[in-house]
């Protein structure tokens, strides 16, 4: 016995010393959307480390991740709040917690995660954790733009009645408060990254509309309201994503709807600076992290080009087709490298953000949105 | 023996049960000035998971992390550089650089770590997985405010000669480009967190000198110069930080050089938008990563307290006293709580940042400085 025992002793050995902590600061997921699986991948090794199936429908999902950088919750379209460990790389907990969802946030403290419904419309709030539901907040109507804010707070708007609601988890009961007035059929919405403002894009009318949060009593703020697809009802391939807005230094670039046009507005007066045409209908505009460009994607038929924009000159620098249905872009932390989705391509491509030069492709399986582990340390992403 | 061994394979197996996977993402470490040793702390337990012996001299040291968050890199004041793994809580390398060092940075890509000296004069550049010597770059006088900018560049500034020089590392030999006539005997400077501009602070004339490094050829810019300690020989109990200096929204804010007051300076403009009375002279000067709020430590003998100032009506709205020698304050990355260093009480302090309820007390030995992991993502720290 004495040969075994001391096998066995060896063996626990190496498993402790192997099993303590595990570095994922630079470790990131990309949704694989035909198949519910996510393809875990290894930023400064450029490669892919291990998929992880079983996720429901990803057709139009995001996730979010822990403060720790440990877990990530996934949002699937179909309602489902998936629980994955990316250190072991196994689902610990799922729950169909709706029958149509349409993304989700974590609170400040990673202690609750959020998600927006379609159906039933409304946000439910559950322990991050057990999954267990802590909240239900029924809206009266479709639930988007649900962002966390600081304080432990998360904002989220209805398409339906045009309200912003704020609902604060500081005490045991939320406290909400709702923003009538906000526009007509809200679609999506952002927050910066400071937290501070919140803003929503309209579908029924034209223009945009912003709250200051750190007013006591925040009043919807008009943006752009000689701009958008409202009276002129233009053909819109594809809506843009908000979250996709770019903050580079004193001003934010946003994707026009139903426009071939990038606009740029200025970040304190929140009135516009300029318009950059662009290739298409663009869908990203994704400020690289310092700001000094704005990559941009756009909606099909013109989706296999992406589009970078320097930000002081606000003129188009490079131009290039990765392939087939272009995506989701995500830069590195600091900005050197970004990472995007070929979905058609059935690729992720790296490049360079400074030569512009492909670093390497990833074979994903319908890849879509790409989300790297230094999310956990952003207010509203 | 057969009990011993049996005895020895149950606590390695209770070992390996409580050795629950820990990501990297919620760790951080302190230095323990007074003998050499870091404690690596956990943000989401609020605990001390560790303590790394063996560092040197670390009465004036700094560290930054690996893109990963797996690898620290320590800079003593001794012009030791220690790689650190908090993974396994080990060292594992660790070279005599220089006579005297005072801080260090890492490239973008992770690649490069480079330190800076005063004896030698001169920055050193590092291999980041061996430690091996790529470049020895001498500057003719002590090298101060050295930072990491976009494009795999370090930016540092000598104090005998007041100029800033850019080492540009995208090509096998940098490329070294000397900005003079920064002025007289810069004492520390810093980078803003998008890596465009950098400023120094003066200690031999008034103001400070920025560089816009957007600008194909920056040009030295004279920031506040009717203000500084220059002719009125004020006394300065101890030089403040210029890390410390925080952008909230659209402002600076900069302690004051032997003044009671912190300094309000518009971003875009540069130039001064207020002042604020303080307790003290101010040591540190951090926003709140929302920007809301600014945290201000003193110089002795008024170490001991704290001051809150809401930045949008500039005003104090809390102070308290942490306890004797508060030397350096560090946020969760998303703002929700703060973690203070309070040297002579032997204890890092935890505080809720809005509630500003003291969370928890975790026993250190001469807490100084506290870097968390999320220092990985951003450029600068």
């Amino acid at each position: 016995m004495k040969p075994l025992v001391l096998t066995l002793v060896a063996a626990l050995l190496a498993g402790t010393a192997n099993a303590q902590t595990v570095a994922t600061g630079d470790l990131g997921l990309v949704i694989e959307r035909a198949n519910g699986s996510v393809l875990l991948v290894d930023q400064s090794e450029r490669a892919a480390l291990a998929r992880i199936e079983g996720l429901g429908d990803l057709s139009h999902a995001s996730l979010v991740y822990s403060p720790d950088e440990r877990f990530a919750y996934v949002f699937g379209r179909d309602g489902g709040l998936t629980k994955l460990d990316i250190t072991t790389r196994q689902i610990v907990n799922r729950v169909l917690q709706s029958g149509n969802a349409i993304g989700g946030a974590i609170s400040d403290d990673g202690r609750l995660v959020a998600v927006s419904n379609y159906d039933p419309g409304g946000v439910r709030v559950f322990d991050a954790d057990t999954l267990e539901m802590v909240a239900d907040i029924p809206t009266g109507g479709k639930t988007i733009g649900l962002v966390d804010a600081p304080g432990r707070r998360f904002v989220f708007t209805v398409w339906d009645t045009g309200e912003t609601w704020i609902a604060d988890f500081t005490t045991p009961e939320p406290m909400l408060t709702t923003i009538p007035g906000m526009g007509k059929n809200p679609y999506d919405a952002l927050i910066t990254g400071n937290g501070r403002t919140y803003i929503t894009g309209l579908f029924g009318e034209d223009g945009l509309t912003a709250l200051d949060l750190w007013d006591e009593t925040p009043q919807p703020i008009r943006v752009l309201s000689d701009y958008g697809r409202g009276q002129q009802e233009m053909p819109v391939y594809k809506m843009p994503h908000l979250e996709g807005w770019a903050l580079t230094g004193s001003e934010f670039v946003l994707p026009a709807v139903g426009h071939a046009q990038v606009l740029w507005v200025d970040a304190d007066t929140l009135t516009e600076t300029g318009r950059t045409a662009t290739h298409g209908q663009p869908v990203f505009a994704m400020a690289r992290p310092d700001g000094r460009q704005v990559w941009v994607n756009f909606a099909h038929p013109l989706n296999d080009t992406i589009q970078v924009i320097d930000t002081v000159s606000k003129e188009v620098i490079h131009q290039f087709k990765p392939g087939p249905a272009v995506l989701h872009m995500e830069f590195t932390p600091r900005g050197h490298e970004v990472w995007i989705s070929v979905r058609d391509a059935g690729k992720v491509m790296v490049y360079d953000t400074r030569t512009f030069e492909k670093l390497r492709e990833i074979e994903a399986d319908s890849p879509s949105g790409i989300f790297f582990t230094a999310r956990a340390h952003r207010t509203g992403l």
